[in-house]
């Protein structure tokens, strides 16, 4: 299928070298750009492009996606909307100092690189924000779109724009803000007219922040992804508008640490028939989405999402719960202790316990790198509607039943080698 | 192809109702029959006769298994070998009142049982056993078999007798005995003639003990399973043998508890390219099996069979270590901690850890129900050799190099549902 | 001190043999006798008494109270309030099979002493109780006392009947009944005379259940001591109450498992001028308690006597939380995580984490027999106030700012040792 | 004590503001001084010099030494011994790029104060160096001191050169560097005259590497403190020589992490007649010490010094079990977990576990500060012979059986509480 000349052209990321027509240029436009994870992503993309560091932590580049004809991560442009006024190289050091993630000569040497991304970055909304959403603004964004109308036809137009200025072939959109609270379900969600008609209204809440910029996505073209509890395109009239519009889609909230173990792990226990008595977990977390997740309404987004995993692979009775507490020193370090509860041959009972300690950023960047890699190829393949092959990288898949982590690998690894063939 | 009056006729383990012919009779003959592992299997053959316990812990009372036509647990006849002069309801109560093991009632209620088996248990060999084994061996044993000819002689002797005598279709022995320290090669593996002769020395040592019982099973036409990292059938001259023979075998070394988690877990960070640096455990344990493994030859043999998971999984770059020590307060209770370093986007640290807390005979005693259901099922089929879809079970599976508790799982429900069809 | 013939005569617990008049009888009265901690304590005594148990877990039976002239714990008579319709066996059974707690031999040797115990139990009050309490209570007992008022002048008299009947020198009322909410404060608790007066009014709430027992021990002169954090005696009228009548008295809330630990190993972070920068723990048990605490309310008092001890060890700057969950599977044990966030030199953050795994009832069980036989021995001396040197025992000392475990040992053994003399 | 104008002038360190004469000028001299913990410890004086680092992780920074006139850590001068080519701003970039211990910005503005300390450094000895150590070298040293005794005379002449050149009053020897092997007791071991002789012999063993810079340091009046395992003055001869002239010394082996751990908790378990059934630790690490102790030899020094607090605190009957392994990717982090099994009440068995994460350097590195401090105070004040006050500091403390943390404690601030009277 790749003939020897096309191999020896194969980079470490299998640019697929026998395509006869030149690669498609994609863009990565990211939802909260100089967040943690945004800003590792920026740093990632302007290291690799550089060669100074490996593709650990990256899924598509693995064996498997090497000859799938996805892009290479060092072509990928940067953009994003932002409301605060940090910018990716403030955020990167920060993250370096405070947390002491990657090293500073990296930072150092992609500087550059970063200040010309922060060209490609335009302010978010604050239409349809929280109280939380909004003390993170920066001041001089305060005065802001009168309607969420107004909001997605800004917020699409800078879509339009990034791909017009950047010659992009296609556009990904990834949402990696902090976290909304749960959606309240209003009249207007379930018809796309009378939703237009509602976000004419000044001051409107009819639409969370994070669904405002998935409708922009969807009116600009843009493949879309929610790796956020929040709620984006969860609504109804968006679901049908996407559909209508022919856009490719998929969420929700990034399976980075806690939950990414538990789909690994709860299978063990179901394969061996181990009665799961309870399964409980308590995170801490010292980084902005912690801080966001202190609201009550925004944790039982989160929480929601993340117990799906084990009562989908252990079946009801499992007692779970799951807290989370804000633990400023911890920064962006996630610290997660679970107690597995769990009943053996004749009703004894034994225990397992796990502490996780990783780094929200590290964790999520390559992640988003993958998603904007992988939605691209359907772009490029033409193909639209819920992505449920990408279940894989999520807490919360839309449209799948799938907690499992290896069934869920192998749909993805499936889909990719039969999409190449 | 089950009919509605078969379904209804259906045992909560699937008693294949639909079969024309009668079930056949099933023989479990357990080496070390009245250790922690074979006396659990033996109260809970007991207690799933009387109906007092659930299927917990027992993979093939799982969804897959339910229709392959294995037989009853409770129509498994047991039978055993055994050195020590303790009988079964001895070594149950042991583990009752000592690490808290089941429920006193429990042992109470199958006490009948266990001593109607017990009369089916025969005196162990010596022969090719080390210094460790023989001080547990019961005082009246210790004139013992002059050569290892005539110890397979009259082992052999007692599976035939057994089989005549309970009027047994199949036969599966299963070696749950201490581990032996790993096997020294010598000339005579290599060609079962040469063994023979070895064998007929008074007093050699050709063949480690649980060898020995390895070739008492293939001479009287015994499915085989080696439970534990012992040699056993580990030797060219007894698999050339056992082909001749067409005796279906199987191991080593049941998967019970740190390593079956590491094969549920090592394959995510595989899966996210997560670069483990290192994965390091350390086991304690207080049972019979913790004292014999104090040995390093012992030792050694059972960190060999541990070891291979990882390195099989991670590839080869992973350094990893396993230690274990004997700590005789934990009873029958193993106690392992695993610390996972590991490296993830641009090379930023992160780690895991985890401790498990079970109960190692009630850990294994359901696989071995299982892989007698499973074994005899292989016999009925009349198919022979290698058991490699058991590999599920095992730490270190002959013939095979997949270690991925899901992949394995997989091999193994789609050759039940092959074999039913 | 004690002559030759003297230590001949010694038990184990160190009974005061050279004493020339003879020990004086003590009565131990637990309010919620037959909940876990006060059923174990019956066990406990009443096989302390047969002969068949070690004194481990008894504080009093080590070396520094061995000459302290303390009641022998065989010879402590048993009495207690209950309102649910459980006896004591009933009670002790159920943690021997549901939580694995001590052996179903020792409970089967004790039975009659607990049958004989259980004479001594009388019906408890309803009065001031919440809902949650009410739920656990025995039907027959829902036609209630009154009012405050005659509900302290049964109870009461049932303390006085005791100690008539069993001929006791001295009783000691513990309070080990479930966690209450806290108390909310009104007028009438800052004055013993109108609280007598609203007392009186049929149906009232002035007191909650814990103080009503308190006050009915003030009034039939026994010593008073709440294991719980429960109000019992913190009420200014109370306590005025209290020395008017000369009672010795101390709390709150047993310092058994993450507590004890914390006030171990915090002062080592301080002595080291390590600066702890978050200590969060999270509690999960199943027992009533646990039950009880689901109660947010309930659960607040619980928080707030169990956050104490940090604070006071390594000052305010630090970040503390604790949670406590309700797992149904864990029976009586509780398991307590906790993650230790700090700096040392050079800013560098360090952590450590750990994880206890404790039965309530058997840790808190030979504290209740400690503070007892410590309790007793203030009233034989004839003093009376607030025992301060029994901090050692508890999470939250009354009048005590003291939390380094090793300085309350110091003071308790410094108490003892002076009071010899 | 100290009137208005000397609070004024006290620093943040208690400079003996109202002492009349002027501050003595001290030295401290590290064996060892480019490693982890002797560059860390150069650092951190700088550190303090510039006024941009805390006193945490200093234990006389506490209140209790404010006014005890311990010199000003600003006011040390730093000298040592080295036998690695490497700098020590060398070492500590290492440290900071490769474990991420401080930032780099403390390094870099630290940069020409440690260059300057760099002139204090003097090639260290080979002689008594076992293959481990000299396989560590730098090739230019390899030409030896060709015997012990020339080996002694060389160093202490460092030793007098350096109390000269920078005109210091008291000179503090701390050795930190690799663990040696334990000792072979030899004949010339008892007496200073015999080992006189045998240091003569040309190649001669007869003294480790850190004998030889103990007797370096008795030789030329320098106080003498041992944070290793390695044998230092604990041989007859050395400390009846130390006695003679008039040392000061103290040792040995720096309590910083699982053994700090231990020694505070060890007496919550004692002091609650909980009975310890086996407490057993794993410890990893990946720097250089651990390296060494891959060396069976140098490993059983250090178990045996990290194994005396347990059996000393809670009896000989607890089971205890420490294992040290080598897992280079934690490069200067030290992960030590600790598994304690314990019965309670009526023979309840109950566990706890910790895991400690902490960085070796880091928690050393200012003890070696306050051990500089605490014993030039001893030299100030014309003390001599062993420092027992400093217990509070070692794992295995010489001549002290008090091996409980609180009481150090308590012993260490009694003394410098007299000595300041």
């Amino acid at each position: 299928m790749v003939n020897a000349a096309g191999t020896a052209m194969m980079s470490r990321f299998g640019k697929p070298a026998a395509m006869p027509k030149k690669e498609p240029k994609v863009g990565l436009w990211m939802i909260g750009a100089c967040g943690g994870v945004g800003s590792t992503v920026a740093l990632g993309l302007a290291a690799l492009r550089r060669g100074i560091t490996e593709s650990t932590g990256l899924v598509t580049a693995l064996a498997p996606f090497r000859r799938a004809g996805l892009v290479a991560p060092a072509s990928i442009t940067v953009g994003g909307h932002e409301i605060r006024s940090c910018t990716l190289l403030d955020s990167v050091r920060e993250s370096q100092s405070g947390a002491g993630l990657f090293s500073a000569e990296l930072v150092k040497s992609c500087g550059p690189q970063l200040r010309s991304m922060q060209r490609n970055l335009r302010p978010g909304t604050l239409c349809g924000a929280g109280p939380t959403m909004r003390q993170f603004a920066d001041a001089s964004l305060r005065v802001d779109d009168r309607s969420p109308a107004e909001a997605v036809e800004r917020l699409s137009a800078d879509l339009s724009a990034f791909r017009q200025r950047c010659k992009l072939d296609h556009v990904v959109v990834i949402h990696v803000a902090s976290s909304e609270p749960q959606l309240r379900r209003q009249p207007a969600h379930g018809d796309f007219k009378k939703l237009q008609r509602a976000m004419l209204r000044p001051g409107s809440n009819v639409l969370p922040a994070s669904s405002i910029y998935a409708l922009a996505a969807i009116e600009s073209g843009c493949a879309y992804i929610n790796f956020t509890p929040s709620p984006g395109m969860k609504i109804p009239a968006l679901t049908r508008r996407a559909a209508e519009r022919g856009i490719a889609y998929m969420g929700s909230d990034g399976k980075t640490g806690e939950t990414l173990v538990k789909s690994a792990l709860a299978p063990m226990f179901a394969m061996r028939n181990l009665s799961v008595l309870s399964w409980v977990g308590e995170n801490i977390l010292g980084n902005r989405d912690g801080k966001v997740l202190r609201d009550p309404a925004a944790r039982a987004g989160k929480l929601n999402s993340k117990d799906k995993t084990l009562s989908r692979i252990l079946g009801r009775k499992t007692v779970t719960g799951v807290s989370i507490d804000f633990v400023e020193s911890l920064d962006d370090w996630k610290v997660a202790w679970d107690f597995i509860h769990f009943a053996g041959f004749l009703g004894t009972k034994m225990s397992m316990q796990f502490t996780w300690q990783g780094s929200d950023s590290i964790l999520a960047a390559p992640l988003v790198i993958d998603l904007a890699r992988l939605a691209a190829l359907e772009c490029a393949a033409g193909r639209s509607g819920v992505m449920r092959h990408l279940a894989f990288f999520f807490k919360d898949p839309i449209d799948s039943e799938e907690h499992e982590l290896s069934v869920q690998w192998r749909q993805l690894v499936e889909h990719v080698a039969v999409a190449q063939t």
